[in-house]
Formats: structure tokens, C-alpha cells, sequence
């Protein structure tokens, strides 16, 4: 990569940086189990055939299932008395990873042992661990998560599947009384599962309980049990090796002790109890014990997106295309600004995902584990877990098809995985909570905090915190003020630029965004509980979309936060310096991304905002330009994990191939003369 | 949908707007050709088969193909000596329609009529046509057009693959002569094609006279020719009906006559002519009668956005999730506010799409049918299409993808069309020109305009009209100052928003951006020629990513215009009203998506800027939300062409079945009380 090194300013092989050390990083703590399972889906049976019928991808993936069981790769959640591992951060590391093989193997993964094993673990309390989950770990028992129905996505608490507790056989009887009470999109539902949690109302003497979790036998062979039926989802625009389907329940009974009873039982005499009084916080305290799917989730567009990148900076350091000079030496990809634009910058948010999702890995262990496990760290880690889905799960799908429009028709191609990759991840940013949802659920801890920081506000109180907050509190807080103000100091781009570039100026902006974001939003809504409730909801309404910004902002600033902190793990100094270029790209991109926010509030100048454009345009993308290869290659992925023929070596050779057969027609004289030149002549 | 008037400041429906007259508007002038295509895919023989497999998909669409010339699909565009209309746009616009079917039909019969047999028909003369149309046109003849290379996609000037003049046989000899050389993405390559119009650089006496095609059988039934040889290019991420392929040649000779050689010839005695002089604008012309391939993606880019939307809006308005008061009522999605902010100026951008289109389209017809057509016409016509097929390419992904997320798990099932019209269109926003690489192709164009408004033009004089530019031309000539200046003015936001609203003020600032980004890349170009071709290389590599912006800009302004002199072909006063709301949503959201530039420029004030975002918040969005059904249902699809149970109905059946559950139960006095109600007795 001379020819690239020669053009920048900075940059030449020896200031290479520590690949290894950094991808080690990467890998984070647990990378034994990631890489256990880097090294199974390096054999061609975990790996996904691309053209492969919807009934053939099915049946591969159930048996890849039974392969992943027979290699000891799925149990390293469960109890240790079961010949589990009790490792919850391990178990999600190692399952993010199975993606690499096929989206599909991993997702099916999840429906069987993240969410049926799952709950019948969380939800459920000895006894079931004892009948249920023998089977369900070893795969004897293939299972549905039966949750959403036809008519309630990311509505649980509204779900209408009953069951009913019947006092004279001591059984819960279960039935989806209307067609939107199906259950809906689950996974294992068409073919494979045996049984299923199913969620529903429960109600005993005619007390509706709310939503709970019940263990039910759902076939007996291929066919169903009497009282239940199902639909086929059939083809999907991804995840095809999934068999999707629907299920309904009429009047179908299962003993009264297959009520996973771990938040809420009903007693021998017909009793129900829960060691959780209130309804709202049981239900939410259940459905947190699920919340690994949605770590998950972030996990795994994390690895999505280090493939994707691996691939399309590969080929884009080795494709060439069109002149830059008469002398007739075509460009490398990567050396166009428009092709830096759109590829080095989703390696920084990359990096930041990574790190990022790190910790809300580490969270997650430490809730799960018990080693941090009060009310407020599940808070916390639902709230984490529901700001960085979004973010990385639409980044995902935003890399993907750059990377893919980025390699043109050869991205196209499914043997370079990223189209494909793509089509599957794209059901990632609705479902274990659409993002929109999700992010509304931030957007409400954030008011909630907000207002809580300010004892016993009342609707003039916030009004006027607000105001203040906007016009002095977070400013003055983290310094602010001062880009706001020297509008007149142009100059060149390095003194423009200033403070801006520091960690705590960009830390200050984001902040800053968020916190004026919430506040102006709670200033907005100020009074609404004296409202009527149609009014209140129309105020809410209102408020929205901003609302979902403010949580994005939110999610961006754990994102950035995140990356910064992992830059103090990194030790060798070449390396620490161009990672902190690559925070720097991440940090300014969201600003720049954001500048109209900070123009109209005041926060940064016009030409302050221009000079953060040409920074990144004239100094942040050249220096990283020249370590685009070994940013990606620390991502550490093999080529039986890339198998993508474009980022093979081949486009290289095809270029070296070109390039002699005209030096030996040069040399043989044999070249024909361009009409042009002869015409010259 | 009374439900949603009562809420919104304006709107009931007595404020219906003539659903029919707009939708006639909508087809346009080519109305009729749109329709008989309309009629043929509501054939179930036409539509796609979710699940097929490629091999069968194949088969079925080359079916389809043979189909689609029984019913004299097809001909439209051919000579009418050769029983074709010569109707150039209506060829165009029922070929747009066939994407309703399936996107892979349409493509391959674009492939067949649109390349192959435009190729003939433009590139050949009349013994081309009389010996190669009759069967390209009735399918005997299926054909390839084999123009890209592995190793030149967009780039086609630097193909490899050479047709050398043999004097002695007067034969055309065609070589591939490395690997890099082998046409790939070839449609109907890898097995229908029987004949290809093959490009390649055009040698005689040892001349390279560029790029020229030449008519090439390729295969005797199943069998390659001897001397060529090719590959499947297997699975790809859409538009598995296409058998695309990869060919090389050795050795593989034809007779001269086989030259199409409107634009180039080889007389008997071996000697070269072309009407054109310079090979640089005789590439150019060959090039750009190929032109129809970029304004049909347009057009098939905005059907399918017609299409998602008329799906996505129909499910919103019947789709309840969530309470929205303590009454219960769960709430329309249309009716929140981020649900309107995702789909409301998304149906504003598909009308803009939708009249430049039609003005694309006339533009085209009247280059074609020789009614306009100089080399301004043809120059313009390129540049206009250049222009909007990135735009409305990558906005259909856009929605396609926005919908498809709109409507959760329901938007990823094949059966509601959006996913699987999302991963067929995918490699439209990089076929027929890579989307980044024509928006290069504006920018030159808009730059040497640029230069040519200003006579003989120096570096300095340049520069000093930049200046001027920026500071004075385009503001004064459009009025712009003013919005610039009153930034006090503060107050309600019908006062701030103020001229904002008017179109003379968005198209002001939509022209004003344009110019200027293209005054300022000037600028930082002066002096480029002094350069050396190494240094000037680097500086325009420097301005790229602003260049393609600005090029992007420009086609925004295009589809404004379009949309803005759409608004006087309405009758009725209220569809003019409403539909005049949709384009200042459209207007206003893109000065509200580049407010940073305006800002920074000084061209609007921080509050003024905020006061748009409001006023399509609570005044656009309010009153375009009841008119959404109508604005989408003027599209004019009937249920075999949408075929999405999502938007049959069905959903608001299934709504209705289950509020009738329970208000049965609750007048039976059956419904459980909640525990929540139970305990506060």
C-alpha cells in the first residue's frame, strides 16, 4: 500500500498498529467462548448453503442444532446441577457468534435455548428446571416462545390468550378466543416444537392476574395436540431457516403446576400469590428476566458489522476503478473520498458498538449472576439493553447495504455474504421490542430521572428547571459556552477546530444534546397530569418523535462514552493514537450528523460547525485511511468465517493479471495505438 | 375514520379530495400503455411465487418473458416496419408497470427488449434490424447484453475485452484475454442467451477505435459456441428470476457485418469511419442511446414506492396497538406522531417522484421519437436521468424499508410484498450507473455549466464569482436575504414560519444551495488545470463527497420543480390544496434535512429553522394525516396487484371480531375483573 501511504499526509507502514493486541481487545472477556464458537462455524456443516430451499434451509438448521448440542456450545447458561455452566455472559458471547455461520442457526439458537429454555429457567423455579429443562437443553424437546400475537407485537401486557384456572380439575384451561389472539411470528412453531411457553392472562376465580407463563405440550410427533392448530408464517424476507408459524389454543389443559410459578402461583386450594404485589411491577420484572435477547441482538449486529466491514474495506483496498491521471494507473476504491466518506466512518461506529456492547455484556453478567443484582442495576441494564438495540441494529442494517452498494454488483452476489446478511438482520430493529418501542421506553426513564432529579417538582417548578437547565445548567456544567460564543475566531482549520477536538468538548456536546432534549420535552409536557387523558395522550403524542431523538441521543452518547473508555484499555501508543482518531471520527460525525441541532441552539458557530466537516474531510479521514485494513483486520476474522470470494485475494490477482498482460503487450510492441493519439500524430 | 378527524385541527370528510381525478393525473400521459400492463399482472401467471427456488424462478419467468409477447407487451418501442408502435415513453411506462408482477419479469424483459434489442435497434442499422430484430423481438432470439466486466463495472470506457479486424477473413475476431476481461452480471448469460450484443474495444490495423458493440451468437440450444465459455453468477440478494452469468471469449470470430455500426463502421477494405470525429463524444452518443435502461428504473423505483406505501398506509389505518387513555381504546398507528413523521413525507416524496418522472419521461419520448432531439436535447435528457434515478432509487429502499419496518413482523413476511420488493430492488441503485458514479456525472455537468454562465472564465475570475455568488448573485436574484436577516423575529410559529411557507421561498432556497455548492467547489478548484495531473487528481478527489452532494441537491431541486408544476394540472380545489400541503411537506422537509447548511450559511436563522420543523409537526402532519388513505389510494392499485393480505382488510376484521369479544363478555358480565381493580376494593 505504498501508492496510498504516498498521498497522505501521515501514515506509512511503520506506523502500523498492534493488530493482534487490538483485536484481542475486541474480542473482550469472553473471548474463549467466542472463540469456540469462531472455530465451530469454520466447518461447513454450521455454515449457511446460499441458495438452499426454504424446507432444506429449515431442516439443515434444526440439524445444526443437534450439532451445536452434541458440541457443548449451548449450555453454558443453565444450572450447574443440569450440567449447565451458570457463564451468562460466555452463553451470549458464544451464541452472537453463531451468526458467522448462518443468521438463521443463531436466531433458532435463541428461540430454543435464549427464549424456551430461558424462561422455563427465569419464569420457572425447581420443579420445572427438573421436568423441563433436561429436554429443552438437550434438544429432546424443541420449543416455542409463544409471546406475540397476530394482533399485540411489542404490546405484551395487552396479549388476549387466556388461561383460565379451573378449580375442579386443578388445570389452567388456555384459549385464543378471537383470530388476533393467535400467536404469531414464533419461531418453531410450523414444524419442529414439541411444547411451548405460552403467555397469557391468567385468570382464577375471575381475577385476571395478568400476563404469565405457562409450560404446554404442543405435539405428539408431527401433529398437534387436540385443541391447538397453527398456521405456517412461511417465506420471510430473511431467516428463512426458521419455521415461523402461528399457533391457537381452544380449551386446551395443562396441569396447574405448569404454571411457571416463579413471580406468581396458584396454590393447591386455588389460591394465587405472587412475592411481587403489584401487577405492573410483576409483569415487568418477568419480562426482565428476558431481556438476554435483546442483548443479544446488540451483540450480534456488532459481528454483522465487523463482517461486513472486513469485507468491503478488503475489496476496497484492492479494487481499482477509473484514472486519476493521465498516466493511466487506476485508483484503489479506498483512496476516493466519497468511498473514505462512506466506509471509514462505519468503522468507527463499529468500534464504538463494540465496546460498547462490552459493557452492557458485563451488565448483563453481573445482574444474572447475582454479583450486582439489586432493582436498580436490572433497571439500569434494561435501559442499557434497550438504547444500544436500536442503535446497533439499524447501524447493522445501514453498514450492510453501504458495504454492499459499496462492492456494487459484486455485493450483490450471495456468495459475498453481505446481501444476505442483510436480509436476514433486517427483522433484528422490530422484533425482541421494535426499536421505536424500545426507545420510547427510554425516553420515559429519561423524564422519569429527570424529573426525579428535582424533589417534588410541580408543572411551574419543572417549567422554570428547565429553562434554566436550557439557558445555564448543562452549560455552564461542562463548559459550553464557550463554542457557542467565539463565532468571529475563523482562521485556519486547526485553531477552528480547538477545543472541539478534545474527549470532554465532545463529551460536553452530546451531553449537553440530551439533556436539553429531555428537558425541553418535560418543559413541553409540563402539567400534563392535570389533564384530561385523551388531552394528556395528545400532548404525549405531540412530543413523540422527539422523544425517540432525545432516547437516540441518549444511545448515542452510551455508544461514544463506551469508546472512550475502551481507549484507555489499549496500551501500545501508535495504536492508542489512531484508535483515539477513530473515537474522534465517531465523536465529530455525531456532532456534524447533529449540527443543525447545535446551530439553532447556539451551542457551536456556523463556522465552527464548518471546521468540524473539514477536520474530518482533511485530517481525520487521510490519517485513517492508510490503517483502514488493520482497523478491519483486528475485527480478526478468518476466511472460512468471511468466505466472501470478493474479499479473497482474487480481485488482487485479477488486477496483477491485467496490469502484466498489458506490460507484455508494451513490450512486445504489439499495443494498439489509441485513435485519438494517432489522430494527433 | 371519524375516530382520527375528531383530533386533528382540520380535515373531516367533507374534506375529501377527488381520489379519481388525481389518480388519473398520477398515470400521466402513457396511461393507457401503464394500464394494459396493469391488466396483464393481475394474471396470476404473471405474479411472482414467493418461495420459489431459483431454478424454478428462472424457468418461470422466461415464461413469462414468451408470455408478455402474446400479449404484445412488448413492441411497443421497435420500428413499425418490424410490426412494432415506435412509441417510445408508452414502451417505457407499461415496462415500469411490470415490476407490479414481479421485478424480476420486469428486468428480464428488460434485459431482452430494453438492452439486447435497444442495443440492435440503436446501435445497428437497418440490416441489423432486418437480421437480428425479429427474433431478440418474438424471444426465438433470447440475448445478453454484454457490456460489464469483472473488472470494469460503471467504468465501461476501460473495458478490456477487444474485437480486432482480421482483413484476411473480414472477420471480427473477439478475445477476453484475462480474467478481469470477462463480462459478468450478464443477464440471461448463464442459460437463456442465444446471441449477445457484445462490447468491446473496437481494433482495425492496429487501431483502438474504443468501445463498440457487436452482435455475437453465443450458444447452439444449450451449448456454448466453440471459443466461449462462461459461469452462473448463481444466487443473488434479489432478482433470482434473472439468470445472470459471467462470459469470456477466445478467439471467437463473427463477420464484420456483425459490427453494429450506426456510429462506427468497417468498410470491405478494412478501413474505419464514423460519423462522429471524436471518439471521446462518439463513446458518449453510443452511450447515451442506452439512456432508457436509467429513466425506466426511475419510473419502476416510484411504482414500487406507490406500491409500499399504499400497503403500509391501508395497515396503519386499520392496525391498533396500545392504549392511549385509561378508556381502553387502543390507538390507529397512523395516529402517532413518530408513525406520521416515518409515513407522511414519504408519501410526499413518492409525488415528487411520480411527476418527474412524468416530465423524465416526456423529455425521453421527445429525444426518441425525434420530435427534440438535438445534442442539447440529448445532453439534457442524460443529465435529467442521471439525476433522478439516484434519487428515486435509493428512496425506494428507503421506503421500501421504512414500511416494511412500519408494519413489524407482518412487513417481513414474503406475503406482504415490501421485503421481497426491497431485496429485488436493491442492485437498482447500482445498475445501469452506479447511483454515486452518475451523481458524479451531474456535478461535472452542473460545474462546467457553472463555467460557461461566466465567458472564458480565469482561476481568479472564477474565484471572484464564487465570491459574489455566495454573497450576492443568488440571494438578491432569489430574494433570499430576507429570511436570513430576521432572526429576531420570533413568535407563533404561523408568524415565524411566515414566507417559508410560500413555494417561491423553497424554491429560492433550494436553488440558492445548489448554486452555491457548486460556486464553492469552483472556487476550490481554481487553478486546477495548472495542476499537475497527479496534484489535480488529489484536489477533485478532495471535493468529491460535496460534488456528489451537490449533484444530490440538484436533483432534489428537480423533483420540487416537478412536483411544484405537478400542483397547476389539479382541477378540484381541495385536491389542490391538500396536495399543495404534501409538496410543502416535501419542500420544507428538505430544507429541514440540509438546515444545517442553511444555518451555516446564514441563508435561515436558528429560530426560523426551528419554526419549520414545528409547522410540520403541528400544522402539515395534522392535517395531512386524515387525507393519507386518499393520497395513497390514488395510486390506483387494486388487490391483484398489491396482494398483501397486511392491507386486505383482514386486520380491521380481525380488530372488529375481537372488540365484539369483548363487549359480549362484558355485557354477559363474564369479564374477569383486574387484580389491580380487585385490590383497590
Amino acid at each position: 500500500m505504498t501508492d496510498v501511504a504516498d498521498r497522505v499526509e501521515t501514515g506509512s507502514n511503520a506506523d502500523s498498529i498492534d493488530v493482534s493486541a487490538l483485536g484481542e481487545l475486541l474480542m473482550g472477556r469472553w473471548a474463549a467462548a467466542r472463540r469456540h464458537s469462531r472455530e465451530l462455524v469454520k466447518r461447513p456443516e454450521f455454515q449457511r448453503e446460499p441458495g438452499l430451499p426454504m424446507p432444506e434451509h429449515r431442516k439443515r438448521v434444526f440439524h445444526q442444532l443437534e450439532l451445536l448440542v452434541e458440541n457443548k456450545a449451548v449450555h453454558r447458561a443453565f444450572p450447574k446441577r443440569l450440567d449447565g455452566e451458570e457463564d451468562h455472559g460466555g452463553n451470549i458471547a458464544s451464541f452472537e457468534e453463531f451468526l458467522i455461520g448462518d443468521p438463521s442457526l443463531q436466531i433458532k439458537a435463541g428461540v430454543q435455548w435464549g427464549l424456551f429454555g430461558a424462561a422455563i429457567m427465569h419464569l420457572g423455579t425447581e420443579r420445572h428446571h427438573d421436568a423441563f429443562l433436561p429436554g429443552a437443553m438437550s434438544l429432546a424437546t424443541p420449543g416455542a416462545f409463544a409471546m406475540t400475537e397476530t394482533g399485540h407485537g411489542s404490546d405484551v401486557a395487552s396479549i388476549a390468550t387466556t388461561a383460565t384456572y379451573d378449580p375442579e380439575a386443578d388445570e389452567f384451561v388456555i384459549d385464543t378466543p378471537f383470530r388476533a389472539a393467535w400467536k404469531d411470528y414464533i419461531g418453531n412453531a410450523a414444524i419442529d416444537a414439541k411444547a411451548a411457553v405460552v403467555f397469557a392472562q391468567l385468570i382464577v376465580a375471575g381475577v385476571n392476574h395478568g400476563v404469565h407463563a405457562l409450560y404446554v405440550p404442543l405435539r405428539d410427533g408431527a401433529e398437534f395436540l387436540p385443541g391447538i392448530g397453527g398456521e405456517d408464517d412461511g417465506l420471510k424476507g430473511g431467516l428463512n431457516g426458521i419455521d415461523n408459524g402461528r399457533l391457537h389454543f381452544s380449551g386446551v389443559r395443562v396441569p396447574r403446576t405448569n404454571l411457571l410459578n416463579r413471580y406468581g402461583d396458584v396454590d393447591e386450594n386455588g389460591v394465587y400469590s405472587s412475592p411481587i404485589a403489584s401487577p405492573g411491577r410483576r409483569f415487568f420484572t418477568m419480562i426482565g428476566t428476558l431481556v438476554q435477547g435483546r442483548v443479544s441482538l446488540d451483540g450480534s449486529a456488532t459481528v454483522a458489522s465487523k463482517m461486513a466491514l472486513q469485507i468491503a474495506v478488503t475489496y476496497a483496498n484492492q479494487r481499482r476503478q477509473f484514472s486519476d491521471t493521465s498516466e493511466g494507473e487506476e485508483v484503489t476504491l479506498l483512496d476516493y473520498g466519497r468511498h473514505q466518506r462512506r466506509l471509514l466512518p462505519r468503522i468507527a461506529t463499529t468500534y464504538a458498538m463494540s465496546f460498547a456492547h462490552e459493557e452492557l455484556l458485563a451488565k448483563f453478567h453481573d445482574v444474572f449472576s447475582g454479583a450486582h443484582d439489586t432493582d436498580a442495576d436490572r433497571q439500569e441494564l434494561e435501559t442499557f439493553a434497550a438504547s444500544l438495540k436500536p442503535f446497533s441494529t439499524w447501524t447493522a442494517l445501514d453498514i450492510l447495504q453501504e458495504t454492499r452498494e459499496a462492492m456494487g454488483g459484486n455485493g450483490f452476489l450471495a456468495e459475498n455474504r453481505v446481501a444476505q446478511l442483510r436480509a436476514d438482520l433486517d427483522i433484528y430493529v422490530t422484533f425482541e421490542g421494535d426499536n421505536n418501542v424500545l426507545l420510547q421506553l427510554v425516553a420515559k426513564r429519561l423524564l422519569s430521572d429527570y424529573a426525579r432529579r428535582f424533589a417534588k417538582p410541580d408543572a411551574a417548578a419543572i417549567s422554570k428547571l428547565v429553562a434554566a437547565q436550557v439557558g445555564e445548567v448543562a452549560i455552564n456544567r461542562s463548559g459550553l459556552r464557550a463554542f457557542g460564543q467565539r463565532i468571529g475566531d475563523l482562521g485556519s482549520t486547526a485553531r477552528s477546530i480547538g477545543r472541539l477536538r478534545s474527549a470532554d468538548a465532545q463529551r460536553a456536546l452530546l451531553t449537553d444534546r440530551v439533556e436539553t432534549m429531555v428537558g425541553e420535552i418535560a418543559g413541553r409536557m409540563r402539567g400534563v397530569a392535570k389533564l384530561s387523558p385523551a388531552k394528556a395522550a395528545a400532548l404525549f403524542n405531540a412530543n413523540q418523535n422527539e422523544l425517540i431523538e432525545a432516547a437516540y441521543a441518549h444511545a448515542e452518547l452510551l455508544e461514544w462514552e463506551a469508546f472512550t473508555a475502551g481507549l484507555a484499555k489499549i496500551a501500545d501508543p501508535q495504536t492508542k493514537k489512531v484508535v483515539t482518531w477513530l473515537r474522534d471520527l465517531f465523536g465529530l460525525g455525531l456532532i456534524e450528523k447533529h449540527a443543525a441541532w447545535y446551530l439553532i441552539h447556539g451551542r457551536v458557530s456556523g463556522p465552527r460547525m464548518q471546521a468540524v466537516t473539514d477536520y474530518i474531510d482533511d485530517r481525520l479521514l487521510p490519517r485513517l485511511r492508510p490503517r483502514a485494513q488493520e482497523l478491519v483486520d483486528a475485527f480478526a476474522f478468518e476466511p472460512e468465517h468471511l468466505r466472501a470470494p470478493v474479499a479473497s485475494g482474487a480481485e488482487r490477482e485479477r488486477q496483477e493479471e491485467a496490469r502484466a498482460w498489458f506490460a507484455a503487450q508494451k513490450a512486445a510492441g504489439t499495443a494498439p495505438v489509441m485513435e485519438k493519439s494517432q489522430k494527433k500524430k
